[in-house]
Formats: structure tokens, C-alpha cells, sequence
């Protein structure tokens, strides 16, 4: 079966060179890209969350892009029959099959010839950054007009019904005071508060409702955009997309979620801690049921433990009040607006906020990595917070993934060079997700994948 | 708590005339008319679905009109608290208290000084459907370059979840194709599809969706329109609101119900087993989940039994099938299109369906009026099709409504002139919504409170 | 030739009834003024200024209103050629052609049944008013969410090449500053300042430029519509029309014109000086080009010699400045919208500003209604100048209309009853306006029609 | 005087990168350029057409570009009064400075770094043309959703007032059929089109129009916007120009002008005699009044007497008949779309017309390049037409240019090498254009520049 779609959004024409670029031929990554990523936005509606699967199912399936006489039409082989309706493509995918188009071709332009010889240097902070702006900026993401009101809501994609409704009711009540929602695109706390928000928009006929999904593509298969999200972006690879995030970011909602919820405001700590970013204004909320207020607790005792009652300034837990969420969000947006006017920062991109290099570039977790890491209390908090991220994605690693379950079994645990009251508090964590079910483990007991070299 | 509130919507700006009309004067029934309606909007989140205890509770309320230099504000007195978010009115509420005081004010000016001596006979006929077509067309119901797209759905407003769920993904397909939805505005099936409808029209991207809630006076504080009603009309009355209904739909589906549901039924057989109307295009669709596949049965052999086989002509009945329901009608669209073209009839308006007085003039169970019934077979079934209405209509005033149950002490059962076997089938139909849990009786068990004098 | 036209513009679907009431029959006088209307605007285009003239050119011009799927089709039947281009008519003619049908049919609804009937008394002000109001209220004028920014411009419609480009060149200034224009919708200083203000706003990328004409059955034929007119109004006759003028204006422009600008200007000082006005703000220009100095120096005179130095408060002469003709009508926006604002009243509609009978009433000129008029000083200074816009509207027809003309030659001259040094400034002023031409005289000297009986 | 500027129009946000960019410091030419444009365009309104006097008159004039929270803004220093209404800029002028910078900075990017590295080759056909459709794309000129409607007219800047009034009535008929006006952007036959199209837009109520001036920095300053273009582009150089031009044509209208016309309108017939191009679809017409008839029956007979009557196939000469060549271009139109249709050509860039190097690339005219220019008829007409643009362009300069009569003082007359009746024929042309005052000479008689070695 083949169809021919025509292009929705904010696709332009597109140039010989540039359709040229995405010809399939067999040596063509680029092509790779382009069609699993058309393939992951096809398949939107689908519950499945593995990949391999969805490549797998769609063996058949190509994609073609043909210029035409209104700008270019794309010609899909064999798709998914549930991106269509009585034969016709639902048109947020159809939109976001050009998003995706848009985004492929302009990281690409940047990053391979303009970028390496533009004197764009991917080890440079200020370029990174840049690249980050001129993505969203050449997806029209910033918009100049706005005043600050945009919402980034983090947290599990596989949360209970509890937590999912909680996060609709959340959403409903930023919706209700006209705040726009931007996630990570998929299913569960992704997709309940720009739910909730849609209706919370409805209500107040406020047309302008932006329900941004930001992915990448190592996840856009696993976790495909929600029907809500009415503008995708594809951002290259996972640090920029939580780069955007903070970038873009009027406040900051963290959902109950696994271990990566974890990381993420370890994440988050390891910026707002850091003294030169003490005037920055970005109001961070933790909030979940009254059913997950466990969850949150275990975290804050955690972050209090290793980094100080000084971390806690920097957010708020708010457990079972939806409302409250969206009214401290609500008063905090003229802040915000505040704080760029003053420094001179644009209101849709926070030039100004510093992410370090240890957070703006990726960690793996090798065995000399782990052992690398600096784990004891006698450092800037800041610095200990990104440490600590990093420790805890390793840990992760040795626990549960392939790859760090054989780099255990070969080298035996990590080494890590730490406080060990420091490390009794990490187990504890990892315990209590465990005792919340929020980790699976391949066994039953939590059994720790590294020692302390005091 | 006095709080002012700007127009939202439609509306123009009044003249003193018109101001000084809805002064709150203790002779003004045109001001307790606008009052509690006001007072109905106001309380759309609540749940309450009993208009006197809502106007118990709000005693203290008040609402005024000033002239303003933007045209007119509303004064609000003591307003219920959910109507406000941190202090704001929910911006459809605020649409919705406009178009209240828009439909009050044409009303009346058209039904009262206007209207009468204007030579518009409120018995006429024609008369009466122009007053209906006036009222839509002063709240720019009527819209001139739309291709019809509107479905009517009915059904009832305290319907079981599964059926809920199940009106819901109905509202969803036809979103997905772009349909319009007009309901009673209130909760249950008529906020169900509305729902559903959202969330497909967002996967569309289509943005000209409406949600029509079409009321009158008497029942719009029982059944607050839900929240994502974005047009609310007032009707008059109950006639000229089922008037309305039929003549801007361009299809009609019936969920789920109570009795009230079977009677609608039957007042649009009335209608379409006219004669007169049988070039009419005006897809019918009976719908509901599997588990309500039974209320439709009961009802189809109903029809069956009493009208004929011709009665099913002019209706469909599909069980558990969301897509089908919004496919077929979509397919209808351009027939109905190319019916409207071929008689030069408005999409928006249809003049030329005929609505025969009996069915467009209100009925009063009296004991005189119900033994004046003619239920005999041997007439025109659209004529036995009103009469069962009429009927059906006394049976269940007499059984389970204060006005029919005291009727009935004084008097003795309705005396009936009827067919003994068309009888038998109405009992029947009635003792299984007993069966099934539709409809609320004093006792366990039904008893007709009719005799048949043959 | 028979072409059919489709709405565009404000046209609702119109009823069954309105329609038959446009129906083509000898009887209809509304069918006639409906016909004749309608050929005026079809012949905006042409130069010809004469009625009689084109009514008979066009005698087999006919038009039908045609009820139709969208709403309504005008159908036309031999109608001018250069209303079309290449076959489909202008679309401004198009949009004038329904704003006729819809003022015509709105004006009938309200005066005849629904207007007598209504309690709507045609002698009282406040209902003359409301009528007023309602008209331009359908006609969608009244915008309730602008600004203070309309500026009425009066003039004469022949006037000279010098004062068309200076009337152009203010109206340039005027749309530099975003002010809108509206006038009596014909050519010379009618058109002048809308085909400045064009360009000025489309220098300021200002794309709500509103540019209303504002007719009368009377005077459509001879002044058609310029091309400009993106609002077109007809009032029912030329006392609503100077009324609603007066009402929507938020300031004025007077440029040269003829004898007809001079009474204009009469009527505002009697609108102007009246006591009750005197909080109203309403600014008034008079301005022309150097070479049309005398025009204003001359009536500025006779305005201060009869009505004192008082009345020159109420409007500021400003010869050869059109940059400050609009700068001053900018600055006095705020002040227009602050005093309505505190006195509560439309920025779109100025209720509060009164026009008394004398002015809101027609006059006739017979020999008994100019004897009755009090041309004495000593009387309220508004009042002498509405009894001195009547002695000089009466004196013209004397002069030089076939009816005045008429009635001098049966009954001798008009006697006045009225201060002798007040009736030689009517001469000398008259006689100003022949010098400059701006006045046909029969004859070659201007022999006055009256005689004063002290 | 120190005013800032907010962005109008299609301004995104600046990188910090790109701010740097543009900083006033003494080695950057790209802020001088910057400066320079910008400068022209906020002397618009002047009718200076002399670059070096407007540069000179402000030379303490300076502009900042300013990163602020809603993007950017412009710092200007000591701008030219009539910019500014009451103080505030003139908002056509406002959208065009921002235009200069968007533009400013595109090709910057594009043509230094990015484009050498880039693998994007100046001399490369493909490469060039791509680079000129990039340019068009970021300033968002190709609108993918249009059907071809695009007119570019050409014409002298300095046309006489019979031609400016007959271009303004041509402009006028093209309005009224809804085309859109394209021209290099200053004043004379690049401002009449625009002038009449306004108001045939107005007439249709059409809201769409556009007026794009495409210009480039040699030529800004001394031809600068007029007031009505809308869009403004500024392409690098004079040749991209005029190949922009040529693909973003619909329809070419060529008035009369100087020497630079006839000159345009042998670059066009290069173009269309090429046999690539023997299928493009590019209605040409040459128009004037009748006063101006001689220069376009001059230019036909050389055109015939050179390039043969195959050569008058590509264009039409219409007389005096303003509605004539508007029905003309608007009858095409269908054609242009379907010939792109089937070609799968886009509607808003003709990818495939093909444009030969040797009108693609500059011609500077030494005595070298003029000596080996080959001006015999015994070559394809399309090679002809290009060298006689080429002959043409040297010897005008050898008249009347600075640099081409020092260079013919210092080496005596240029030496061509061609067919001696063929240079007879461009003698009596320019002798032609001489008696028709269309050519300023420094003495009084026409001496040709050159000589033939045959």
C-alpha cells in the first residue's frame, strides 16, 4: 500500500540538495533516521513500548520524500494501518511525520559539514548551547510574543492509575490558568497533565494551548508522541533534549516516576546548586498522590542526607493538591518574566542558566568511570549532585542493564571511591524504590553492584 | 462578594431599552428568569442535578446588568465559588452567562410586545418555526460556509459508566472525521460524545470544533451545560428546543437512555413517517456497548410491533462498534449535502422538514387528554407514532411524576381508547426498562395505572 | 443578462418570510427602494451625479433575493457592466449589495409592524435614538473592543483638485496614525481622506483599517459608494443619519464644501453649545488647503458675529497643516476615551451627548414654518443656531431649489422675523460663498429671498 | 537622539553568536553593510535617488542591534526624522529593518564560512540557485499554499508622468484580478503596480496582497522602498537579484524605462530562447501608453533585426490597454500552475528553468572581455541575445559610466568583433533611445564608443 501526504505545519520547500540528502540508498544513516523515526510517529497510536518490536513488525515500510509542485509530499510504503482514518493520515501525525522531516535535515545541516567546519566545536559549551537554541528555533518553538508560561512536566511513562490521574488533575488546573505544557512526548505522566491541560484550555477558551513533546530518537519508538502533543521536536541525543528542557523551561513539575525520575532532579540540583546560577528563577515543584507521598519523602531524606538542607530551597513537595501545584506555578510566571527583563534574557530561552560540563556532556559507566567519580561530602554541592547522578546511573547500570550486569560479571563490582555514609544512603534509596515496586530487578533482593574504596 | 464581569462571545452591545427591561424589580419575571438561569451557569461544575436545591443554596444571589463603555458588564452577587478560578470567572462560564442574556433578551423582545403584535402567532406553524430559526440565527448557530458536519446526539443523563465510556470513544471517531456535536448540554450521554470529540478533533488539529448545548429554562439548572459546551443556546421551551434539534441536525444518534430516550424515539418517527418527508435525508443511528445491546431490542420490537416493518426504514441500530457509527455518518454527509442542494434547502437550517402540529405543540396528561388518545393501528403510522408518545408520556407521568400519581388517586387509572395488543406491547416495553434498571419506581413492581376501554 | 451573486460580508441566512417580503410585485414599495439601492451601488464606479439619471439609464435592471443552500443569492438582471471584471462583480459592490439588503430589511422590521407596534413612538427622542442605535448595531459598527479612533470627515462632494489632494493628504496623516475614517460615503471629500488614510495604514502595516460610508436612500444614487467603502450603511433618512454620524464619531473633520458644510457646522454649535453637552469631547476640526482660507475666515466670522465668542471654543480652524490637523485628532483620542469611561458611556456609541428635538426633527421650508422662526439674539446661543441652520436651509431653497423658488414666486419673499444686523451677516456670508463659487445662482446677483419684519 | 526598535514581522530570536555578529566595530564590514541598508530603508520617504548624498548626510547616524527578552531589538542613533510619526517609527519601515538584518545575516552565514566550507561552490549553477531559493526561503517570500498569482514588473525608476499614471492603471487592473506585485522595490514603474494593485485589492476585498521590492545592497539607497512594498529581500548582488526575479515570476510586465530595460529584456529572451526551456510556461508583455509606443517599437525592430522573429514569440507588446495585459496575465495563470504541475515543478520557485552561466555570472566590461565578446549572427539565438546584453551593458558604460570613458580615454574605442549590420542596428537604437530623452549624455550628439574588426 502506498499514499502520498502532503506537508502540515511549518514544513518550507524544500531545496534539490536537501531532498537529495534523504534519498534511501543503502549507505544513507541518515535515511535510517529518517524513516524509523517516520516509523515511531506512525505508529503514535500503538501501546507497544519496545522498539525492536515496532522496527521489527514494519520491515516493509519506506518512506520517500518526492518534491511536488506545493513544496514536497512524502510517500509512505506499507504504514501502519492505525495512522489513518477512512484512508486518510490523522493529521497531528501528518503534521509531526513533517516534524520530524524538519528537524533530521536541520540537525544535519549543523552538525555535519556547517557544523564541524562552521567552527561549530561540540566540546564547546557556548556552541552546544547554540546548537540547542537554533533547533528550537528553527522548529519556531520560541515564540517572542509569549509571556512566560510554559510548564515542563517530568516523570514515569509506566506510573499506576492513581498517579496518571493525579497528573490529569494537575494538568486541568494549569490548563485552567492558561499554563502550556511541554514533556517528553510519551505515555503516563508525558501525556496525563497535557490531557488534563486540554480541557483545562477548553474551558477557558484559550486557543494558544501548546502541548510540546521533546524527544530524541533512541526513544521516540519506545515512547511515541501522545495524541495531545501538538508540536514535536526532535531533538539529537539525550543531553541536548534535557538541555532544551531547562532552556525552555518557565517552571518544573517532577511527577512520581522510577529511578530516572531520580536522576533527573539530581539532574536539576546539580544546576540550581550551582552559585552562579543563584539568581536564576526557575520555580520546581515535586508532586504526586497522597498514595505516592512515599515516594517523595524517601527522595527528599535522600537529598537532605547528602546534599544538605540547602538543597531543599530549591523546591517545593506538594503532595494530593492539584490545585495548589497550578497556583504556585501560576504566581511564580510574573517572576520569572521579572527576572529575564531585568538580566536582559529572552522570555523563551534562558540563555543565561549555566550547565556544566559534567552535565551538559553524556557519562558512561565504565569500571574506570565509576571509579573516577569524586563521591565525598567535601565538595561544592553542585558538583557532588552531578557525582551523585552519575554514581546512581551506573548503579542502575550494574543492576539492571546488559551492559553493566556483564561489565559486573567480568570486572567484578565497581569500585567507588565515596563516603560510605554517602553510600548507605544511595541503598537505602534504591531500597525504598524497590519496596515501591518502581525498579524492576532481575532477582528479588536488592544486592549492591559496587564497594567502597574508602 | 460582588464581582464584575466583561462580555465574552457573541455579544453586542445593549441599548438602554434593553437594560432598563432586565432591571431587578420585585414585578420582573424576565429578571427571575435571567437570575436563575445565570445562577445555572454559574454551578455548571457542580453535580447537583436538582434545580431547587441549587436555587435554595444561592438565595443570596443576584446578577445585574450595567452599561459599560465596552458595551455592558454583569454584576455578580454572592456567585458560586467554582465558577472562579484564583478569583477569575472560567472564561466558558463567562461566554455561557452572555449567551443566557443574549437568548433571554431576543426572546423576549420577538415573544412578548414584538411578537404578538408583530403578527407572529404562536400557533402558527410557520410562525413557529421562524421564531426557532430567529433564535439560532441571533446566537450565530446558523453558520453560512460549513458543509454539514452537525450530529445531534440524545440519550440519557445519568447513563452507567461502560455506556459513558462507550458514547465517549463514539465522540472520539466522529472527532476523528471532523463531525460537529450538538446535545442537551448537560451531563452523561450528552457531555460523553462532546468529550470524545475533543480529544479526536485535537488528533485532527481541527480547529473550528462545536460543542452546541442547546437548553431552555426549566431544565438548564437540573442539567448545567458541561464544560466543553462552546456554543449554549436557550430555547423557549421544550418544543421549540426539539424543533431546533431536528431542523440543524444533519444526523441524529441515540445512546443509551431512559424512557425519556424511547419517547424522543418516537417523536422523530412521528416525523420522519411523514409522507411529506420521505425525500428527507437524515441518518438515524441507535447506538450503545454490548451490554446495552438489550435496551435496543426491547425498543426495536417496540417499533416493530406497533409502527411495522416501514418504521425501521428510518433508523439503524449498531451495537459496540464506535467506528462504524462515525463512518456511516460521514457517509451520509454528502447525501444529506447534495439533498439539501437539489431542494434549495439552507445546510444549516433545515425549512422543509415537516413537523406536523401534534408533535410540535406541547401535551398535558390530563385524564381528558389521555382518554382523547386514539390508539388504534388503523390511521397513519406517523399519526400512531405521536399518539404512543402522547401516551407513553401519561403512562410514565402517571406512574413515577407528582402531578400524575395524585392524577391518578383522584381519578382512577387513564381510561385508554386503544388496541388491546398495542398495550400489551407498551407494558412490555416498560416492564423491561424496569428490568434493566431505567427507571425509578415508587414500588418493586410495575403496575400499569391504565385500563383499556376498547 | 442574469448573474447570481452569493453573500459576502455580514449576510445571515435570511427567513422565509423576509425573503417573500422582497418579492418582486407592482405593490412593493420596499421591493422599489430595494431595487434602486442596489443599482447605485452597482454603479459605484460611475462619474454620473444624477439620480433621475441613472435610474433611467438601467429601467430594465431588476434583482431578486433567491433562497439558496448558503443562505441566500441575490439574482441580478441586466445589471451594469462596469460593476463586473471579467465576469465576476467587484467584491465590494458584492459586499455593498448585501449590506443594502440587510439594512433595507432591518429598517422595515423595525419601523413598520414590529416598529408602530413595539411601542416604538417615531416622535419621542429616546426611541429615535434606540432605532439609531439599532441600526448600526446589525450593521456590526459598533465594535466593542476598540479604542476611541473614528474621525468623521465632512465636506463638500465637487470640491476643486487643491482641496481633494489636501483632503488626502490629511486622511494620509490620519492613517499614519492609525485613526479610521468615516463620511457620507460619496466622492470629492468624501473619498479624499479614505484614499489617504489606505495608504497611510498600509505604511502602518494597520490591518483593521475601517472605512465607513454612511448614505440614505435619498442620496445613494447620486453619491454612490467610492471604491473604498468597506462599511457601507443606509439610514432610513438624513436626520438618523447626521444623528448617527454625531453618535459614532469621536471626532470631526470639516473640510470646504458648499453651503451644505456651513449648515452641517450649524447643526454641531447647536449640538455643541447646549448647555447639557458641555462635558461632552468631541473634537472639531475645520482645515483646507492656503487657497481655501477665505471659505473657513468667512464662516468663522459669521459665527462669531451671531453666536459670540463662545461658540468658537467648540472647534479650532487650521489652515494648510495636515500632519497637525491629525496630530491634534490623535491627541484628543485619550481625552474621548476618559470621558466616556468615567461617564459610562460605549466608546462605540455616545448616548449621553443630546440632540434636541429642533435638530433631531426635519424642517420645511414653507412661508409659515420661516415666519415662525425666532432669529432674535436673545435666546440660549444653541437654540439660535439651530433656528439659524433652518432660516439658512430655507433661504438656499428660496434661492435656488425648484420647491423654494416655487413658493417665492407665489407668496413673495419669505418674512423673517429676526435682529437686522443678524440677517446681514446671513447676506454677507451667503455672498462670501458665491464670490468663491461655491454656490449656483440662477442669476448672476444674489438677490436675498426675504425680508425682516422687526 | 537614541531610539529602540522592537521586531515586526518574520524576526526570530538572535543567537548570542549572531548578535556578536553584527557588533559596531571598525574592521567589520558586515555591520558597515548592515548599517548602510538599514539606513536606506529609514530614508524611504526621501526622493534622494543618490546613494552617496544619503550617506553623507548622515554619517553620525549608527545602529545596535540589542538582545532583549523578547528577542532583540535595534538601538538606532540619530535616524532620519521622517522615519517616525509622532515620535513612533513608521511600521512598513520597522518590518523592513528587520528584514535587512534577517537577510543581512542569512547570506552572511551562508556565503562565508558555511557556504565556502560547506562544499556550497559559487561558481557551481546549481549551488548558486540554491543558495538563491535559500535566501527566499528564510525570508519566507515562497508560499507553498498559493496558486501561481506573481507579477514582477520592470521599468525605469525615473518614468515620466503618462507612464507612472499608466502603470498605476495597469497596476490597478492586475490588483482588481487579485495578482500580486513584484518589483526592484523603489520608486517610478516599481512603485506605480503597487500603487493601482492596492486599491484592486481594496476594490476585491482581497487581503492577501503582497508587494514584495527585492533589492540588493549596491542599489538600496539609491532606490529605496517605496512605501507600499510589504515584503522587502535583499539579495547579495545584482545577478541573484535578477535570477530571484526570473524564479519567483509568475508573469513578467516590462514598462518603459532607460537603456537598463532593453537591457533586462535581452537577459529575459537569453533565458527563453534557450531550447531547455522551449516548455517553461512565462507570459511577457511590454506595455505602455500610447505616448510611449516608439521605445517599444524601436526595441522590436532591433529585437527582430538581431535575433529574428523567433525571438518575438517570447513576448507580446500591448498599447494603451491597461485591462487588456491584466486579463492577459491572469489567463495564464492556470497555465504557469499546470505546467509546474506536470513538470512537479514548485509553484512559488521555478527550479527548472534554466539560466546559463553566461547570464548568470557578472560581466565586467575591459577592452579585453569587450574584444572577446562574439556578436555573429551564426550562433544560437539565445548565445546572441546573452553577448548582445553583454555589448550593450559596455558600451552604455563606455558613454556614460565613470569607469568606461576613463577606459576608452586611456585605450582608445573597445574593438568588437562582430557582424558590422548587426551593430548598426544598436547604434539606431540607442540613437533611438537618445531622441526620446531616455539616455543622459554628456555632449550633445551620440558617438559611439567602439568600432568593428572584422
Amino acid at each position: 500500500m502506498i499514499t502520498h501526504i502532503s506537508p502540515l505545519g511549518s514544513m518550507d520547500l524544500l531545496s534539490q540538495l536537501e531532498v537529495d540528502m534523504l534519498k534511501r540508498t543503502a549507505s544513507s544513516d541518515l535515511y535510517r533516521l529518517f524513516r524509523n523515526c517516520s516509523l515511531a510517529v506512525l505508529n503514535s497510536g500503538s501501546q507497544t513500548d519496545n522498539s525492536k518490536q515496532l522496527l521489527d513488525r514494519y520491515q516493509n515500510f519506506d518512506i520517500n520524500v518526492l518534491r511536488r509542485e506545493r513544496g514536497v509530499k512524502l510517500e509512505l510504503v506499507n504504514p501502519p494501518e492505525e495512522a489513518f482514518v477512512d484512508g486518510k493520515i490523522i493529521r497531528s501525525l501528518q503534521a509531526n511525520l513533517f516534524a520530524v522531516l524538519r528537524d533530521i535535515l536541520f540537525v544535519n545541516a549543523q552538525m555535519t559539514s556547517a557544523g564541524r567546519l562552521q567552527h561549530l566545536d561540540l566540546e564547546n559549551p557556548a556552541h552546544l548551547t547554540n546548537l540547542v537554541f537554533s533547533i528550537l528555533r528553527n522548529a519556531r518553538t520560541l515564540h517572542l510574543d509569549e509571556d512566560p508560561n510554559l510548564v515542563v512536566c517530568w516523570g514515569g511513562h509506566s506510573i499506576n492509575e492513581t498517579e496518571y490521574l493525579y497528573a490529569r488533575r494537575v494538568g486541568s488546573e494549569l490548563g485552567l490558568r492558561e499554563l502550556n505544557i511541554c514533556t517528553g512526548c510519551g505515555p503516563g505522566a508525558m501525556e496525563a497533565p497535557m490531557k488534563g491541560a486540554a480541557v483545562g484550555h477548553a474551558q477557558q477558551r484559550y486557543k494558544g494551548g501548546r502541548f510540546i513533546g521533546m524527544t530524541e530518537p533512541s526513544i521516540i519508538a519506545a515512547e511515541p508522541p501522545n495524541p495531545l502533543v501538538n508540536e514535536l521536536i526532535i531533538m539529537p541525543d539525550i543531553e541536548k533534549r534535557l538541555e532544551a528542557f531547562v532552556r525552555i523551561a518557565h517552571g518544573i513539575i517532577i511527577f512520581p516516576g522510577g529511578v530516572g525520575t531520580a536522576e533527573e532532579l539530581l539532574y536539576l540540583l546539580g544546576i540550581l546548586m550551582n552559585p552562579e546560577n543563584q539568581d536564576q528563577v526557575l520555580p520546581l515543584i515535586l508532586t504526586g498522590p497522597k498514595e505516592s507521598a512515599d515516594y517523595f519523602r524517601v527522595l527528599d531524606e535522600f537529598i537532605f542526607n547528602t546534599l544538605g538542607e540547602e538543597a531543599r530551597r530549591h523546591y517545593t513537595i506538594i503532595i494530593d493538591d492539584p490545585a495548589e501545584v497550578a497556583r504556585q506555578m501560576k504566581k511564580a510566571m510574573p517572576l520569572v518574566k521579572e527576572n529575564r527583563r531585568t538580566t536582559g534574557d529572552a522570555y523563551s530561552f534562558n540563555w543565561s542558566i549555566r550547565i556544566e560540563p559534567d552535565l551538559q556532556l553524556p557519562f558512561l559507566p565504565t569500571h574506570e568511570n565509576m571509579a573516577g567519580l569524586n563521591l565525598y561530602p567535601d565538595q561544592p554541592a553542585q558538583e557532588l549532585a552531578a557525582a551523585l547522578r552519575r554514581a546512581f546511573s551506573g548503579i542502575v547500570t550494574g543492576n539492571v542493564k546488559e551492559f553493566g550486569i556483564q561489565a559486573i560479571e567480568n570486572f567484578g563490582p565497581y569500585k567507588l571511591h565515596g563516603d560510605p555514609q554517602l553510600m548507605k544512603q544511595m541503598d537505602s534509596l534504591l531500597q525504598g524504590f524497590v519496596a515501591q515496586h518502581r525498579m524492576k530487578l532481575p532477582g528479588t533482593a536488592y544486592i549492591p553492584c559496587y564497594e567502597i574504596c574508602a
